[in-house]
């Protein structure tokens, strides 16, 4: 299937990234449906004119009619979603996702899936702090990485037509990897930067500090305003990665300590210029 | 001593701090002295008209002459400094510091002056990336925090004559602690800030992530680019109050990660929402 403007779309799940996918798309001038639970969801994307249709419930004739079908659902519902209505998709229709997880999601959804429809896992590196279809924005994708995570089901043309989508909305940097590949850069520069930032806000009771800040803790502490249902979900669903991480963050962080406390000034002085050496790596390479 | 502009300035130190301080006060019309080991500074900080006149070595003659002397230098230089120095002082002479821990230089520095000599300790909380006299800025100032740390020692003459540095130097917020109240406060919002920063940097080799990094690794290691020389020394120097800090950070880090391995998504949930009100406050917080 290619990227044309008469191919029906399907939107389930109208959040902050379904409501996001909707505007673009509609802007583009595709014909776009969204399914959603939530009523006011619904009424708030009919009355801003990011969607053409709307239902509150799996309608079988409207997800029967659509061409590609995209899902912005937490990964538990996803999964159900899949499973209570996986029959009612045609052949040939296209699926993808934005789920900021992929092993824990990708190989489930795919074995429950009849033959002839494809499901190409897809995580749009993009997010606002506020969340919900009401602070949608298509700008959120400009500049931002694009992540498509096929297994051995997936075929050259379902990546490619994935690839596109990335494209249209006007991704930056579009890449592909693994599922577990996936799982293990995200638990580094997503999740484990939210439980230090976390952490670092509830280990202490810091509210007399407020007027002290300067910007560097407000820097690491920005990600600490957090949705604990969808992050509390993330992290559980990409547990053992997470752990695995955490585990060597912990050890670094404890041996920077025991440096610390036997003065051992000249070993202090390597991390910080590893760390430098590191970080300055970030600054001039090309995104 | 009040601030006025014909008072004699002399700054001991012409790095980042020393350089915008002398940019500042040249501006407001003082009368600017610079001491620095370093040629290369003096004749940066002559050449730009950031200092009147400039010396590599402590001439007693410049020292006796001086109303208001300022220290811009690494703790334990300050500290030799002092020992060498402090009999050309003349009686009257006001002198503070720009040093980044206090306990373990103030109190040092204050029994080894001569009677009639007050220091009253400071702290500018504002900086840039680089350092050296060459990356001089006096607005670097602007809306940053200035805290006087006084002990006993000090006359309440002495304390508003420093609070008078900071505001004409033009700190939106000026503040008076203890060096101990600040040890504590600068240990938890600057120094382990830093140590998360560069523990996050130097825990994997995350070369091939760069380009998957998005704004919150970015705000996260922002500060990792760090000047070993100087922060191994400033953590040395705190280091039983850092310990402290990074001890109460490690054993809350333990806590979340415990609390992934054992699947309890309430507690997580829960810890998630106090770190979101606990930065929400920051950011209505008037600064």
């Amino acid at each position: 299937m290619e990227w044309i403007t008469d191919s029906r779309i399907l939107i389930v799940g109208l959040g902050l990234m379904g409501g996001s996918y909707a505007k673009a798309l509609k802007r583009l001038g595709f014909h776009v449906t969204a399914i959603d639970t939530d009523p006011a969801a619904i009424d708030f994307a009919l009355s801003h004119h990011l969607v053409d249709r709307g239902f509150t419930q799996a309608e079988p004739q409207v997800i029967s009619e659509s061409d590609a079908v995209i899902f912005a659902l937490y990964p538990t519902v996803f999964r159900r979603w899949i499973g209570e209505n996986q029959q009612y998709f045609h052949p040939g229709t296209m699926l993808t996702d934005v789920t900021g997880v992929k092993s824990c999601v990708v190989y489930d959804i795919q074995s429950m899936l009849r033959p002839g429809v494809e499901f190409i896992p897809a995580h749009p590196m993009a997010g606002r702090e506020r969340s919900g279809v009401q602070a949608s924005d298509d700008k959120i994708f400009r500049g931002a990485n694009y992540i498509v995570t096929p297994t051995d089901k997936n075929t050259p043309e379902g990546i490619e037509w994935c690839k596109g989508l990335g494209r249209i909305l006007g991704f930056e940097h579009i890449a592909v990897m693994s599922p577990e590949e996936h799982d293990q850069m995200i638990g580094f520069v997503s999740q484990l930067t939210h439980c230090i930032a976390v952490s670092l806000m509830t280990c202490t009771d810091n509210a007399h500090l407020a007027e002290y800040t300067g910007d560097s803790f407000r820097d690491l502490t920005r990600i600490a305003r957090i949705n604990d249902l969808m992050w509390s979900e993330l992290f559980l669903m990409n547990k053992q990665e997470l752990l695995r991480q955490m585990d060597i963050f912990l050890r670094e962080f404890r041996t920077l300590r025991d440096l610390l406390e036997t003065e051992d000034r000249d070993a202090l002085r390597e991390k910080m210029r590893l760390s430098t050496r590191r970080r300055e790596q970030f600054d001039v390479e090309p995104r």
